[in-house]
């Protein structure tokens, strides 16, 4: 598979978060010649949020997570790649909680502080024995978080992805240095209100449990939330974001704590950096398209309308083809099932204004438009003329790679 | 454009309407060498019945038809195509306007009993002064309706269709023969709550406006309504119902009276056909795709669900790949926002349970269900394990051809 034309040009140089230890393995569980375990084992007394699938089919590492998740505590995180264990009922169920007592037992932790996520096939069982015993070998592997380590756990969460992808920074609390790296999968089933996507985030800021969650349910809402590939939404999106404490800074609990404000804007930026990068591999995509709607009844029906017109076949294969064809984007507007004045419609493609008040603007030229569609970033902007709601969404144009690739990979 | 793979073999022999009579006209508003507009001539008196799009959105002709429908009469369609006259403002909304006049005026008929519809592309202002002048000439060109004329009538409101479509039958009430013939368009734009489609269809049936509307609106609510091509839903979706009355039998006023029910089920038989012919010339369509979701919270949260499967873009691209990938189906389940018990779950592809309890079956055999998915019908069925709800969906395959024509046509 070559790498998608939307990619960055390298991977970037990510710095060590103390308190995190990184290895990966090849197991080959399904995949041959490539890593296919991560494992990220953090600091004793780290805080953990998550954000999960709204699938109301999710994966066994899904459920386990939840289970997990209150507890507010967590030492490990195992992924695989390649097996969603999704749809595997109780052996799903078991196969998840073997994992988790044999990352606990090689590493020394309890086993409900162990997370874990799979990417991959639905419906097949992973084979237990063979992760299982894969455990001791993935924790005698570890390394300290930084560039190299990063780069290679980065690479071995992909399924579909044509390229790894992560974030982060460093950031300046009360003159102590707080850095904040994240990863990312994702390329297909991706939709809003989690994608096939895992995320995995971490800080070695303190924050409680709660301040944490909050930190990222804020940051989640305004970057996955708001992309979408394909409208199809998997039964494994997981979101998580570990803070090791070990930079030692005062414990953030919440939002009028001294660094919250900080930590949470670094977060937003790395969350949705890790988002575009996301839309960036979409399955076949040749365009990074950026849509935003204002003057909608709320900022909820704004989404809502640029989420109709992100997801619409009609409007993704026009921008495929650079085809100014703005009539597909009144007909997404008007699927919407939001409020919207057709006769005081405004809509512009690029800077070049299409549509006002309801018909064709009167200077529209569309070789501008079609110029403006040439780029690999694209952008649209609707004015519905209701209200003062307003959002942006992103996704990508629909080719016939997607097709190429979904007919035939098996995810 | 070569002809959809599961197009019927031949256009159906459809029997005379008393009362109906037809013009087809080769005005070259966009189109060259074809037929582009369509006439249809009622008796005085005739009740009509109309269905429209959900859009909010909507073209100039849909919002003439919503102010002409209450007064429940109609004596004449002009339909063109190439062109939707959506998104054309006050323009649009005189074009229509003046088109009504005209063919008024030519059939000496109020303007108040003309109903409209377009359509093509969107937000190019119709060239009125075309359409008007080529009035008289579509007027005198009428013909009783019968096969030849509801063959050319059916051919000259195509856009992207690749063969035409109509559907008819004649019933008996009480020793009088009465006949139904309907004709449709649409191949893409196609979503539940109307589709990019235009139908219209015809009986000698005497029927009240009220009991015409309830007839189609049971009809639609059976047929298009259930329907999907790529989930976009258009500006111009209209069904037209007329009823002449000339073929002699008692007025059928509601429910209780004779007739209605014959009627009833033929006109559900004749849109029904019709709704599948519109699938079997989805854009790009190999397979013609049965959904069947069972055991739902009620027959709404069932036809949610189906249309989720029906929907998927990855569900669609393994269907034209022939590939038994379930998982994707559980995601489409899991992703419907109704309630499914995940652990109850079951799914069959053709006559081959895949999936019980939650899990693979243990009888399971992929390559019948690979074999299943050779056929051009292929049939879907889940059951949820909540409720007693039930409902079919039809859909079609995802390939190469909708990027093809999308990316190509501007509709």
């Amino acid at each position: 598979m070559s790498v998608s034309p939307l990619a960055p040009t390298s991977f970037p140089d990510l710095p060590a978060v103390a308190g995190v230890q990184l290895a990966t393995l090849a197991a080959e569980l399904r995949y041959k010649g490539r890593a296919d375990l991560m494992l990220a084992l953090v600091d004793e007394g780290s805080a953990i949020a998550g954000t999960f699938t709204s699938s109301l089919c999710p994966s066994a590492p899904v459920d386990w997570c939840r289970k997990m998740l209150p507890g507010g505590r967590g030492r490990a995180i195992v992924v695989n790649s390649g097996n969603a264990n999704a749809f595997t009922g109780r052996h799903g169920e078991t196969a998840a909680e073997l994992t988790a007592t044999a990352i606990a037992s090689a590493l020394g932790v309890p086993a409900e502080e162990v997370f874990l996520a799979s990417t991959g096939v639905i419906g097949e069982n992973l084979p237990t024995e063979a992760l299982t015993n894969a455990m001791p070998e993935l924790a005698s592997s570890l390394a300290p978080a930084a560039s190299d380590t990063w780069a290679a756990a980065a690479g071995a969460i992909r399924t579909t992805d044509t390229f790894s992808k992560g974030s982060g920074s460093t950031i300046d609390i009360a003159g102590t240095a707080v850095n904040i790296v994240g990863i990312a999968k994702g390329s297909g089933m991706i939709a809003p209100d989690m994608a096939t996507m895992l995320s995995f985030v971490f800080t070695d800021a303190a924050v409680t449990p709660k301040a944490l969650q909050s930190m990222l349910s804020g940051a989640v809402e305004q970057s996955y939330n708001r992309i979408t590939v394909d409208s199809d939404t998997s039964t494994s999106d997981t979101v998580l974001l570990v803070a090791t404490g070990a930079a030692g800074i005062a414990e953030i609990a919440g939002p009028n704590d001294p660094g919250y404000a900080e930590v949470a804007a670094a977060l937003d930026s790395i969350n949705l950096d890790l988002a575009h990068q996301i839309v960036r591999d979409g399955e076949g995509a040749t365009k990074f398209v950026e849509i935003t709607v204002s003057s909608a009844d709320s900022d909820q029906a704004a989404k809502v309308i640029a989420l109709s017109i992100a997801n619409s076949p009609l409007v993704k294969t026009a921008l495929a083809a650079e085809d100014a064809n703005w009539g597909r984007i009144v007909m997404a507007i008007g699927k919407a099932g939001q409020r919207a004045d057709r006769d005081s419609l405004a809509i512009w493609i690029g800077d070049e204004q299409v549509a006002a008040g309801g018909v064709q603007h009167s200077d529209y030229i569309e070789d501008r438009a079609s110029e403006h569609l040439k780029n690999d970033h694209v952008k649209i902007t609707a004015d519905v003329g209701i209200g003062s709601g307003t959002a942006t969404v992103w996704t990508c144009d629909l080719t016939h790679g997607y097709i190429e690739i979904n007919a035939g990979y098996r995810s």
